[in-house]
């Protein structure tokens, strides 16, 4: 198929070809305004981290790049078999497993989603009593809806809350893809502060200063917790903090929550819906807490709010109604595992999670460890999930103009690739994913290391 | 959870709900303009559709209504094998079953799907050959973008080619999804006339009418072969005038070809890709034809134009950009399916097809039979799929004030379920769906043919 490459700058050009294109010669078909809007931050960074062919041939490329747990970790095995044996079960039993489900998902599917979070959540409530923590509201299979990934269930939620020019309120630094939905729906994005020193809490006084002199409309208000990039998780009293100014305001939270519970000791994983009482959506998924990012399994549970010493009641109905209009746009995720669901949740031992917990823990200290010993570089420790940020000290590396730069040099000197802290809005930093073994880990940050010494200057 | 119920009519009602939820009492957080926008004409007119319980007891309710082929047929044991295969198989090979793929699929998967559609259109222009078909354009992997169900890739392709307020031609009657995007895209819907004594065909006449009149920009004509609801299958002659006038107006055709093959002999599946020399994003999947529609795998091939005698060409190069884009909002359909995709293709033997097409073709000559011998309806044969749709002559029927009256009686009377074609913007029709076996739409036809007898005026 001939593919051209002609370029358009903007409209009136575009017409301009589009008219001649009549006449014979060449025009081209106009891609709508929201695919012009939509861009993805990441790729034009990571298309300038290309390693040249000659130096593959040096030394082995080792990347602490991908967010993908899966190219060094299994899913478990008791979830194969579960979705295994409705796969070749009995077709009469479990024709379901093939047909289509209701838009928003399988009952039996949301059943189990809703069971898992009430289940975690009462365990919770009762480690924290005496925190001045309510007793969590029950979920049923009501408040639940799937979706294709925790990204699909993202863009839901943005899209059922949000109108074109509304503003959304996002973390900087936060995971690109709220930037890019956002952008694609043309809301007008805030970007809020999160603190390093505070081990990445939010800047809630400067926050509180934007949303009350603020004359925009505020829609919708994402947190991410545990946080990628950040590998921060948030103590009680910081979703205390969160809930409070989200409540002052009536603003409804997104809190996507897909690394739920991959949280090292002393951190736990605190769920929003068991410190907040607004409207509330959650996003999650199966993604990474059982090693199947690709199987595109992704739901959110939805929460009304009700503070009962004010009598004050904010119901999310019409956005309930909305949600099931627009889940019936692409009829939400695969059947095949959405019916193996249960027994996924059933049968998957507390020991997998201990374990990968255990594993990502003892990795995350030895990342700490290292990299505080390299000069001119700055890590904020992670408290969870699979993600650190180290601070590049812009004036002990004069010869690198940023982030990217820094990264760009690292992995055609090293071969070790790291995504710039820019594209998750962390300028100054770069992103490290500990999920590979030990050994690869080390070698890596050692000739990150023998990098920085290179370039420091005192 | 407690759910209110309150009601919010209009903007200013709800912004002064909003504002007495700060002072206490109840509030409810205001969906998007897109979510308020987004409806389901079928939801509300099948809400009507319900059977009291006490008819239940007294025969067993049959569907002739759901669109689901699963009900009735099973997959192919080869498919479930192939992804049995991948599943279960070394997981230091099968890796990528369960990581992420790239947003637009993975390669193995869109070099299976382009090397199946070029097989198919290769064979077939040999067939066609003295017909004055040229040769058909070779697809390649980077022609292919996998979706979340051919749902997915309409959802995509349309959301590519259309700004809001832009205008789209859509059949009518036609499938309900592509008013159901295009409203939640704030498009202009055209809906062109197909006229039932020609099976279906599109009145192009009327068509050209309206587009060389309209001011209007005029972004994508969606067409749908084989169609559901009117189990048609465009000639080829047929298709060449769709294609000239496509040309002639530079309008990007997407051709929605779900039930490719599902044809009754003599009628065959022609592609669009092999008749038209102008752009063309085809949406298919495995749904139909692989009867997994609930594992959401669908797809788009993307063809540029090339008018040879003309020298004009129309390329799709940004339109391509903006796909590769949009999809990265949420990352294509399961890993797991996508690697078996090539299995699946390769070991699933041309009998299966052959034996689904001769059940459908014997089950669709029942009904044209035992529908042309009740008076008061008119059958328009179906050329292929697995819907046809039945005219019901409104003056036979005074009893009843539309087709949705009709069906509800029908439930209600006899415990047949139809869909009215209204659904479909074919008013005054039923669509019956043919997919059950021969003793079911037997006996729900003869049900048919009583209350039709017991209603019918001469």
């Amino acid at each position: 198929m001939p593919m051209q490459t002609q370029r358009i700058q903007n409209d009136s050009e575009m017409q301009s070809v589009l008219k001649k294109g009549h006449k014979g010669n060449q025009s081209e078909i106009r891609p709508s305004d929201c695919a012009l809007r939509t861009t993805n931050p990441i790729r034009n960074i990571v298309d300038r981290l290309q390693v040249p062919d000659e130096h593959l041939r040096r030394k082995k490329l080792l990347s602490l790049a991908l967010g993908d747990p899966t190219a060094y970790l299994n899913p478990p095995d008791e979830l194969i078999q579960a979705v295994e044996n409705k796969l070749v079960g009995d077709k009469q039993n479990s024709i379901n497993a093939f047909g289509y489900p209701p838009a928003t998902g399988y009952d039996v599917a949301k059943a189990a989603i809703a069971t898992r979070a009430n289940h975690y959540n009462h365990k919770l409530f009762q480690e924290l009593e005496g925190e001045g923590v309510n007793a969590p509201q029950q979920y049923s299979k009501e408040d639940v809806i799937l979706a294709s990934g925790c990204s699909g269930s993202l863009d839901l939620a943005i899209k059922v809350l949000c109108s074109a020019t509304d503003t959304i309120l996002i973390p900087k630094p936060g995971f690109s893809l709220y930037r890019t939905i956002s952008t694609s729906l043309n809301l007008d994005i805030h970007e809020y502060r999160l603190i390093p020193e505070l081990s990445w809490e939010i800047d809630l006084v400067e926050l509180e200063r934007f949303i009350s002199t603020g004359e925009k409309r505020i829609s919708a208000w994402i947190i991410n917790n545990p946080s990628n990039p950040c590998g921060s998780v948030y103590s009680l009293k910081h979703l205390e903090g969160i809930s409070r100014l989200a409540l002052k305001y009536n603003i409804p939270l997104i809190s996507d929550e897909i690394y739920e519970d991959m949280t090292f000791t002393p951190h736990i994983y605190i769920p929003m819906s068991i410190v907040h009482k607004g409207p509330l959506i959650t996003c999650s998924g199966l993604a990474k807490r059982f090693l199947v990012p690709g199987w595109r399994i992704g739901w959110m549970l939805i929460h009304d709010g009700y503070v009962e010493e004010e009598g004050k009641s904010t119901t999310m109905q019409q956005v309930r109604k909305g949600l099931v209009d627009l889940a019936g746009l692409i009829l939400g995720p695969n059947s095949l595992i959405q019916v193996a669901l249960y027994d996924i949740f059933s049968n998957v031992p507390p020991t997998f999670y201990q374990n990968i917990n255990a594993y990502l823990h003892n990795n995350s200290l030895l990342c700490t460890k290292i990299l505080s010993d390299i000069p001119g570089l700055r890590v904020i420790p992670p408290q969870g999930t699979l993600y650190l940020l180290v601070s590049i000290l812009p004036h002990h590396f004069p010869n690198f103009k940023d982030d990217v730069e820094f990264c760009q040099a690292l992995l055609g000197e090293e071969l070790v690739s790291c995504l710039p802290g820019s594209i998750f809005g962390a300028d100054g930093f770069i992103r490290i994913v500990f999920a590979a073994p030990e050994d690869v880990l080390r070698e890596a940050l050692m000739r990150l290391k023998s990098f920085a010494g290179r370039h420091f200057q005192g």
